[in-house]
């Protein structure tokens, strides 16, 4: 075993195990203080939220407590290992949560077994959270789920794996477009991948400004397009009315190809058919679907963005999902919309063109470039500007577009 | 509104809302640590897991976490306000958990829809826990609610209305028969109320050597006697052969009156026609069947206990809860068997007569006695030997009754 692996392994186990706790915000030591967080103070907030349920938010943590919530069935690249294998990433986001927003997360590891199943239990929890944030569940139940939540939930949620790749991705590809001079509503996008942060990020294009038309999906089987027979419905939004078949098909002269599929499923020949200023994010994680190295070192007019921290323009969820959920818990978002989600992409992207603090730059001793450009199209993790622009861009979409129950925006934000 | 009514609702809304947070028990700053806490190096405790599911104990908090689990039907006193009007009980819980010995503790609160839906909905999400509390749920649904989670779950499950009520007053009435020089196996029973808690007290009672048919227990039909034909099946275990049907017909010639009923059910009367020496413990909150005043007043050969605090012989389940889940999760026991509850019941019982230290007389400067006799039959909540005593007395007897997987005991109880 490596040693990095070993490492992970001793972080997790000591001194000890796992990643998080609970701690008390209020004192407990005397009597006094008992009597007022139990028998008998306790009684006093528990008529309050029953004579009005939107006390709970202001006698509770309900309304700072975002539930990471997972049935284990597609967990990180390595598949359906059940939900207790999934414990380590559903703690590691509750982690994130709390590192980057200051959000209260717990992680709730749910036994699969009917999707229907899996549906009412989180429906029947619910009540307990501010809001729930669905993680490595398999596509394509994963849609089917999400969009019932949301239906019979009424605070926010938000399947990470779909609209936090989606956002992010998007933040990048705004930016690495315009660089390469690009139009978004011109360009030619190639998605190698179909699940389901596949179809969330080429609907965020879409929403974008992405022509529809100019998007080729492919799957397994190849390129998705509106003579095929076995789509499902989320994958037959981006069939394409064309005869092209194959990733070589497509890729001739493509502006754009995202990669969310398997390690090295692109050559260095695909490479050489894109268009001038070609974008390519490679985002399968370990291993992108072509090394950095032997992209660029084929053609030199690209931008490229990998999933690794350790290639430029890492396209990496945490730059979104702590923040757009500190944005709607802020104003009482009842749910994530499509305003939100653009607002954070728009947010992201704008912070990449903005000068970096030295703080920033001393996190990051090994990066080459920290301005606006091919090596730096997003923000980095430990941007403390993530939290204030993105969170205060999701808030204030919340309220224009009519779905938050609090219409003022915080003074601070706080780790 | 009262003084301390306004209190409670500020020390629950200010200067955040609610009691607890979640907090970070390894670092979180640098990238490496974040790629040691989540991608990629979370996946190495995810494979080790889903090759061992014994290793969530290991590389997880699994092993630390309670889960305090209600459907809102039964909270405090105050009856059927829902699970979300329950939230501040549960947090209370879990901050209790916290203080008293460590415990990781979150609230759950479950939409009430059916008894089998519950049910369901907590066996989908138990593997997230190391044990579960059930709290606050309404008899009888409430019992098979714990048998069936029993049945289905691999973790400690305790519905600490029934138990937590019972192993502490069953250890105070143990102290209590003590000193007034009754033996247990002859003593008569009266008991008022017959929801959970009290059917769990005379279970308890029972396992403790009282005699079955020397108990009567009444509810609102009066005695449960044998011809009855309206009891459920919990309330039949304790149907006695006997042609008594009033409280008064009962209470003549009785050693011990437990009521777990209503304010003031109990009179001067009933009192004066108690056995010489008899033991009264008035467990109705906030108002005790009879106010200790009046009962002292009537005869002073009694020793009486209540549910509140301002009297002598606090009946509190604080006593128990805590420690009986640290017991349990120390050597992970699979569940919380008769032999541990046992154990916590004479842990309990017999840490009321020890000497009292001075840091426990001094968080209790209105309290007039503190030595083993009729004021004080059970231990103080602030007392720090609690942890230990009653900890390792239910590891212990979990290792003995042979439902622990681990066979040591810890060496040092820290909160």
């Amino acid at each position: 075993m490596s040693d990095i692996r070993q490492q992970a392994l001793d972080y997790h186990e000591f001194p000890v195990p796992g990643k998080t706790a609970v701690c008390l915000t209020k004192p407990a030591q005397s009597s006094h203080d008992l009597a007022l967080a139990y028998s008998p103070g306790v009684a006093e907030p528990v008529r309050e939220i029953a004579s009005n349920p939107e006390n709970a938010y202001r006698y509770t943590n309900k309304g700072n407590t975002v539930a990471v919530i997972t049935n284990g069935t597609a967990i990180l690249g390595l598949g359906n290992l059940g939900p207790l294998a999934s414990k380590p990433v559903m703690e590691g986001k509750s982690l994130l949560f709390k590192r980057f927003a200051n959000i209260d997360s717990i992680d709730i590891e749910v036994k699969h077994r009917t999707t229907e199943d899996f549906i009412n239990t989180v429906e029947a929890i619910a009540d307990t959270f501010g809001g729930i944030n669905l993680e490595d569940i398999k596509a394509p139940e994963c849609f089917e789920i999400e969009r019932e939540l949301i239906k019979r939930c009424n605070i926010p949620v938000f399947h990470d794996d779909q609209h936090g790749t989606a956002i992010v991705t998007a933040a990048g590809m705004i930016n690495a477009l315009e660089i390469q001079g690009k139009k978004i509503d011109e360009a030619v996008f190639v998605c190698l991948g179909a699940g389901a942060a596949a179809i969330a990020c080429m609907s965020m294009f879409v929403k974008c400004g992405a022509l529809r038309e100019n998007v080729y999906m492919l799957d397994r089987q190849g390129v998705i397009h509106t003579r095929r027979e076995d789509l499902n419905e989320y994958k037959a939004l981006f069939a394409n009315n064309t005869d092209k078949r194959t990733l070589q098909d497509v890729i001739k002269d493509a502006d754009v190809f995202l990669g969310l599929s398997g390690a090295d499923l692109l050559t260095a020949d695909d490479i050489a058919l894109m268009a001038p200023n070609p974008v390519i994010f490679a985002c399968s994680n370990p291993d992108p679907e072509i090394k950095p190295e032997l992209a660029h070192a084929i053609r030199n007019d690209l931008i490229m963005g990998t999933g690794r921290s350790d290639y430029p323009n890492q396209v990496n969820n945490v730059l979104c999902f702590p923040f757009i959920f500190r944005g709607a818990l802020d104003v009482r978002a009842q749910v994530i919309n499509d305003e939100m989600k653009l607002a954070a992409v728009y947010a992201i992207a704008n912070l990449a063109k903005e000068p970096v603090p030295a703080e920033v730059l001393a996190a990051y001793p090994k990066v080459s470039s920290m301005s606006f450009g091919a090596e730096y199209v997003l923000p980095k993790p430990m941007d403390p500007r993530l939290l204030p622009n993105v969170a205060r861009a999701v808030s204030q979409a919340a309220i224009d577009s009519g779905v938050a129950k609090i219409t003022t925006l915080p003074t601070e934000y706080n780790v």
